[in-house]
């Protein structure tokens, strides 16, 4: 580990900060993970891993950006002839699947915490939802809500709760299940309430 | 504060651990209470808290037991006709709209932090749906996994992620909305699949 030590900041401090999260986050989870911890990693001062990214829960937030930039998964459906159901719910789960079956969906059950246990990454989480995915999907309020509510409602069932046959099931299974509720919510929007979307 | 001193176990300083835990979950949230804070508002030796429960997270879930026993509302249900959906979602919003809005759902938080924190917690609460609900809806194990994923996915993004409109709707709206999607899951046992059920 690397030892504490004083250091300007600058780009180089603010990856090194947010590699040693993400490492302290995978090897010890949210809650026992801490600022003094994840500056001990980095090698700096916990005042700036304040300066930079607020406190634990803004850091995590942080993270999540890190990864696949859900608006690619959206663009793809979007050139492949449309958003489905069953496509949505195979991007979302393929964002959590990785790893073996100990620890999959590990980083879903990271962010859970993180999103409780503060309202400033909750507000951070649904912000990001509504500028890289939302955003691109021109569904009302109403269906954008109900979808996201299907989609963490699975995860949470499968990955957290693990309940069967959800938690054991082929992300095949899955899409074929909850993506037939999702076309129902998308299907609303061009059916039912032509006008309301903007 | 209770100041920290040596009791006999014995049925009180069971039930007044349970007091100070429940103070401190409401106070300070689950991550920030801690095994050794709540023996010091009980006033006993935090070992008396492991050696009743273990550990923080399941010390959360032996709370949740104490609400109010889900097997009253599906037994209600069941005298008032049958289960449908609507009464499902209304029972479950139920259990958590207590309070004012900015504390609405507290409890929902803390035990979504617990249960994302512990794979026991997860276990417990598994096996406290399974006893107190499930046992009394008699709906095939895929069709139950589906519908709770639908009550947690609605209270994540109402109460967690506080996605609109589901974060200010009426809770007779929020039926209606995915009380419909619930009755399609309770229906498809009698008509889909009449033999699935044990």
């Amino acid at each position: 580990m690397t030892p504490a030590g004083r250091r300007p900041g600058g780009r180089d401090t603010r990856a090194e900060i947010l590699d040693a999260a993400r490492q302290a986050f995978a090897e010890e989870g949210y809650e026992r993970s801490s600022v003094r911890g994840i500056a001990r990693r980095a090698g700096v001062d916990p005042s700036l891993v304040h300066h930079y990214f607020g406190d634990k829960a803004l850091l995590f937030v942080e993270l999540v950006h890190l990864t696949r930039d859900p608006r690619i998964n959206v663009d793809e459906m979007h050139a492949a002839g449309g958003v489905t159901g069953a496509q949505i719910v195979r991007n979302f789960l393929s964002s959590w699947e990785s790893g073996t079956d100990d620890v999959r969906g590990g980083r879903f059950a990271t962010i859970v915490e993180a999103v409780a246990s503060s309202p400033q990454a909750a507000d951070a989480l649904r912000e990001f939802l509504e500028e890289r995915v939302w955003s691109r999907v021109p569904e009302p309020p109403r269906n954008r809500a109900l979808i996201t509510a299907q989609l963490f409602g699975l995860a949470w069932t499968r990955y957290i709760l693990r309940v069967e046959p959800l938690a054991s099931a082929d992300p095949e299974e899955l899409a074929l299940w909850v993506g037939a509720t999702i076309d129902t919510l998308l299907e609303s929007r061009r059916t039912e309430e032509p006008g309301e979307h903007a």
